[in-house]
């Protein structure tokens, strides 16, 4: 049962995991399928940060940073801490000191379904955070974990070095093999909605522009002014 | 099972529902004898934005924004959408294209059992949401379902035209034939308010000002010193 | 089953207070052998807000906040208001009215495992507090409860008189006769942290500063390259 | 804001009645055209009841029964007394007692938003429970409330009279007006369930009686083979 | 930071504990004038075990059992083991095997409100349990806890050799020193019960044994015809 | 954006599926190295139903329930479905009728991370059953999804083909290519602890057995009596 840590993972295209933190984690959720998109839980604890980088892994027990020390060590320049403990569970498993540590080696965020603390200090330091809990609740350095395993990070898998995407919306995760492709189609659809938003800052609406009246006739919605809706209610 | 889309639906006078809003939630729920508030659940996605509007009502599946759509051709300057899906679940069933429709339109904010995203955008253009779940998570456009029929948002019913007032607190939901009503008794409420901040700053407290002394004596509610508690237990 | 009100209850010395105050909740929680801290339910409504005071306890039913308004005649400058429902609930218990009556007496905040509302006037005002809803649901004033008898605040159990550390990681709570002792000892953790951030800051990392080495080996922790993992997997 | 106690309400037919609980909560909530289902919250306590009766609607502070004991005098035989309290709590506001006398008039059971005690009890006595919470925190008689004023119980509206369809799936609400209707749509729909599990038992399946592979086609699902789908991922 | 096993701990009278588990936990509860229960989210894992027994405390890390094992050794006949993790979290902290161990020693039961495992085999031993989360999630042996020091559990706080009461409804905490006479309350209430149960299965109703209709009156409640509330709304 | 159905997929040995059921969610956990376990939402709707499966997996909307209808065209004599929703979501999404046509076909239970209806039904018919949410609320067919993809069943990643290990505990999910190997291991654990059951039974302690002393001495845990404790405290 005891841990592993992985050395010398793979990682994206710098240029690439640039371009998916500017299209945003819908845009990115989006082009992938509609798949890839961590869930609600994983929550920014900051506004406006927006990054992606290089996923470095962290399985641990519940209330153990042990294995996040480990990582930091195991981090580049451009890379994302993802910690996952074993269950859910509100520890304040890094704070000020650990972050000072992965913004002085150039990781740009740190993101877990379990908890931080030094929630102010973070913030006021600018290192972005996206977290399940804030919790003061300090941990121990007992129990062996691992660093660069697959890891499931709320509602998707995580491979270390899979591009990281995080925003105020919350997270989504970009497996290697897929980052250019999925640059390429987020690409296409930002320029679309860009299209789409000019159309509608000038009145247009998407009733038109989607051409939904068929599909709503399709499905047999009807239109009643209010007295035949009363008539039969 | 196919849904209806109810035009022309009754609104109450704008100079009322603007009333409302200068009022805020909790004010407007005391107003109407402790009812109409949709419960914390459904919470501000912004700080210090205060609104009233007319609802527009949509009852939809859960994922499914088609009928979002529907409503935005519906709503006029000055409304309010009300999204309720089917069953609680957070995806992003609308997001800053959406919003910029709406914006357009006029209509004054936008209230979800369920989810939305471009929390940043949405921030950013100043258009206001009261919602339940932040996700990225996508939608489709595959199901019918119904625009300005009665729904239940959170913990109260609302009928189309019925006046959404939103704020950091939560959302107020006053049914249109109580609107005028509701804005008198608020403003009763609100110059009592005021007369007793004033007393309050002063240094007055409400033990003397609402006379709980003889509440208080009447539950029996006694008056011991540390020493004599301690005695006891 | 009437209520108490415990009058003359016993406070910390005010030097230690602040300073209690200027370490933080985390750190106090630390400086206490990981103990004291109320929970993430108890959240901070601002940001950057750090106070401690002396707890004045409220143990209300649901719903009611005749208790509440007896707290405020027992406090005094310095002091901090916790209130705990009898059960779980979303209403709002205080408001801007009361924090002003508190804020005019010097009360430093606020804490509560129930709700409150105006926040927005909350925050304006500068009255922190800490909450587990934020909620515009209005209360009564018809049933008995007790001030300054014990209570449990989320996971911790508070004294009148205890002091309540809070800030945007929570709530910790130092019994009275530990005060001293917590202090000190917050205080020599605080320089020692002093101490390694800035090591981190030039570059040091926390494996090598705690001597984590050993501890991994001693796990059986074994570091593998991405080729040899794959190999086994 | 006091309360009020509304008599002589209308109630449904008892046959009606009766044939609603043989088809349980989910075929009455499809019968209705998928509406009045009250949610997942609110669970039955006992395995294998099935009841419907006559809505007596309580509105009541949370932690406070007095209303209850109000609803009881207003039940009768085959009624349904149905509980919301003003705001989530787990309030044990019921328990063997109160149950005794609504089983000695004839209630046929006891839906709540809020809590219930004496679960063991109420088993033993053969009184059928769905709540939303199971507490033995007791409540206090000191509030006023409302009985038979139209409520929101979870996810849908009830006014006094409507008629409550509970099981083990939960509650479904049929308002008055359409209680016959109702019943004929769940006979209908009821018989052809039946028809269709014979062919199920019989080895047929859904993909061919309800023609879905035209529905796949239609929205360009494709079968591969394993080998295929590998080729692509 | 590290641990303590108290020993030598005292208990209650052996006939007053099996006294309190006839009562139950609500009659417990409310003779203790309305404390001392733990809270919903601690439930019975079976369907009608009623036990009592002296509390053997155990503070522990999340998904550590380490202390468990020592509070095994430390319980002896008729004591209840109280499990409190550290923050919470769903790992299955014990099963048949460590229930094995407690079953043989006379243990009665054991509560926590972290996880257990095993529940199949746990109901078919005849061991009753308490516990916040079912969870299969194992646990490790590496970090140091205490056993028998006071702990919050839920909403209470335990001591060592306090009572626990635990049935269907949850878990009452009596205080060691209010043990005679809660027993006694607790036989007072009972027998109150009792007469008044007779009374309501023979018709009489609570709103005339209770003597509500003056507080109704005194509270404003007014009763109103469906006709003459019609009008009003 | 629209789906699969991959078919022909892999399956493992029906001899080691059938050990692994004997074994039960947590002992083959353990026995994958503490992995594997789904976590605590997926809750079991039956008591004592212990399977082990082939997993058909679905990807789908939430409130849909087309690819099900799918999935079991693609199901065989001893395989589980399991089916996640895009979002957490209580709809009833297979009932009765759709058990029927998994039971005819030999399919040993439905695995799912949202909800299910017909409870008692399917009880009734002994198909077991495990889902977050039990709802009434009815599904539509409306949109495409994919059968026998990689899915994040709750905590964990899901191939077609794995074996799916369920009881009262929760749910396991063996990748296939360990199947042998995890069976291999639960029998030596299985045996070991039946071993340390009949020593339990006699009245040895976990302590001894387990040699956990020295454990205790190296984290620095003390024996104190209560009266050495209260000295301190």
């Amino acid at each position: 049962m005891s841990g592993v840590v992985v050395t010398g993972i793979r990682r994206a295209d710098r240029a690439d995991i640039d371009a998916l933190a500017s299209f945003g984690s819908a845009t990115v959720h989006e082009a992938m399928g509609r798949t890839g998109y961590a869930g609600p839980a994983i929550r920014a604890l900051q506004r406006d940060a927006a990054i992606a980088g290089s996923a470095i892994t962290v399985s641990a027990a519940a209330g153990d940073n042990l294995m996040v020390h480990v990582a930091i060590e195991q981090a580049e320049e451009g890379d994302v801490i993802v910690v996952v403990p074993a269950a859910d569970s509100a520890y304040g498993v890094i704070g000020e000191l650990m972050a000072t540590q992965m913004q002085t080696r150039g990781v740009r965020g740190y993101v877990t379904s379990g908890g931080v603390r030094d929630t102010a200090e973070l913030r006021a330091m600018g290192f972005p955070v996206w977290a399940t809990h804030v919790s003061a609740l300090g941990t121990v350095k007992d129990t062996a974990g691992s660093v660069n395993i697959p890891v499931v990070l709320g509602a998707v898998g995580v491979r270390p070095g899979d591009v990281i995407v995080a925003d105020d919306d919350g997270v989504a995760v970009v497996p290697l093999a897929q980052v250019a492709a999925t640059r390429a189609a987020a690409a296409t659809r930002a320029e679309r909605e860009r299209r789409n938003r000019e159309r509608y800052r000038a009145g247009e609406i998407s009733m038109d522009i989607n051409e939904l009246r068929p599909v709503l006739e399709g499905l047999g919605v009807r239109h009643l002014t209010q007295a035949e809706y009363d008539d039969d209610h």
